[in-house]
């Protein structure tokens, strides 16, 4: 394939969805063709079913194997209808979010088996893989802090979904799980400290996009 | 599990849905309690999900992987909301449909590999199966005229949802799905000639039912 997928991980309130702006602004200035993609979503059904996960009146009684299988059926609708045509295309795809957080929520958050996890990721992008995965980590207390500056006006009860109604104890596990994908794949992904300036999270992201890019080659590991 | 689960397939006017309510009523009338329920749907989630599967403006562009793992994620949602806790009660579950269908419909009609096809109704049912299934069969002609009739003042393209919309060789492929489920488990799955009155149905599926009620024993096979 002639382009480069990127995704982006990391908790809710990590940067990441800043930061993905600003890199896709970059990579347009300099005259790449950018997509910028949202899991799950990204498509009309993928937004249907992120309704669904995410917003249902009904979903607080979700379980964890529904989710597991929605958050699936989302990602196989987004890489046949738009993933693989953009980098068939030769586009640089950004996406917020991909397969490593639903090893880090529903496997190591969740809790379900990560054999039957990685077997119904395999079902939904087969073989359709990142090159690049940047985990943005940052403390759960400046993570909760830029959730509730995030949305000022409204009381904290109202600026949460499901998932980040979830308790502390849950998102330590998130972040192991990403722990665990860095050091199994540590040429795809890279952990990233997201505490600093947003200028210079964008320097060291542009660092490990840069020798990416078309023309440009690809890094060891 | 002290309930009985009774499933019921076949193509779309295969007359199914008049054959559950005839024997809800007499199952009743004998004081068994009776769940009738219906896949994709049977709880708020799945009902959900079945608008997205069956009735989304997009859902003519849904790639057959994400429809498998929609059909699966609303019937993993049904198992543990609803089937399980029914059975436990000692209830008899009677379902509009069940994972039959997705080897049918998705494996043999679609043509997605079946062993990963089964490995998906695995996450999905985690063991709960039917103690009975059966499939009505009738020719295509006869369930094209019931669809038809069904709603006659509505034009003939108003009347069918994505699935009736596939053709013939389509449903030849589900057909010969359910014959080969019948042959591999001919105690559970037994094809039933749905093309006679109601009434000779509804005894012949009463001659399959009864042996199982609960303080009857169970057939063999």
């Amino acid at each position: 394939m002639p382009g480069r997928l990127i995704t982006f991980e990391g908790t809710e309130g990590s940067g990441k969805t800043t930061q993905i702006s600003l890199l896709a602004e970059r990579l347009r200035a300099q005259g790449h063709p950018v997509r910028t993609l949202r899991e799950p979503g990204g498509t009309a059904i993928g937004e249907e079913i992120r309704h669904t996960l995410k917003h249902s009146p009904a979903n607080h009684a979700m379980t964890p194997e529904a989710e597991l299988l929605l958050m699936n059926a989302s990602r196989a609708q987004l890489v046949r209808e738009v993933i693989r045509p953009a980098l068939a295309a030769g586009q640089i795809v950004l996406c917020d979010r991909y397969y490593d957080s639903t090893i880090a929520y529903q496997g190591y958050g969740r809790q379900l088996d990560l054999r039957m996890v990685q077997s119904l990721i395999e079902v939904a992008v087969g073989g359709t893989r990142p090159d690049l995965t940047l985990v943005f980590v940052v403390p759960q207390e400046v993570s909760e802090a830029r959730r509730r500056v995030r949305q000022p006006t409204l009381p904290l009860s109202l600026k949460r979904d499901r998932f980040e109604e979830a308790d502390r104890a849950f998102f330590d596990r998130v972040a192991q799980g990403y722990q665990a994908l860095a050091a199994a794949e540590p040429g795809r992904v890279r952990l990233l400290d997201a505490t600093g300036k947003v200028a210079d999270i964008q320097a060291a992201i542009w660092d490990l996009v840069q020798p990416l890019l078309p023309g440009k080659g690809r890094p060891a590991g």
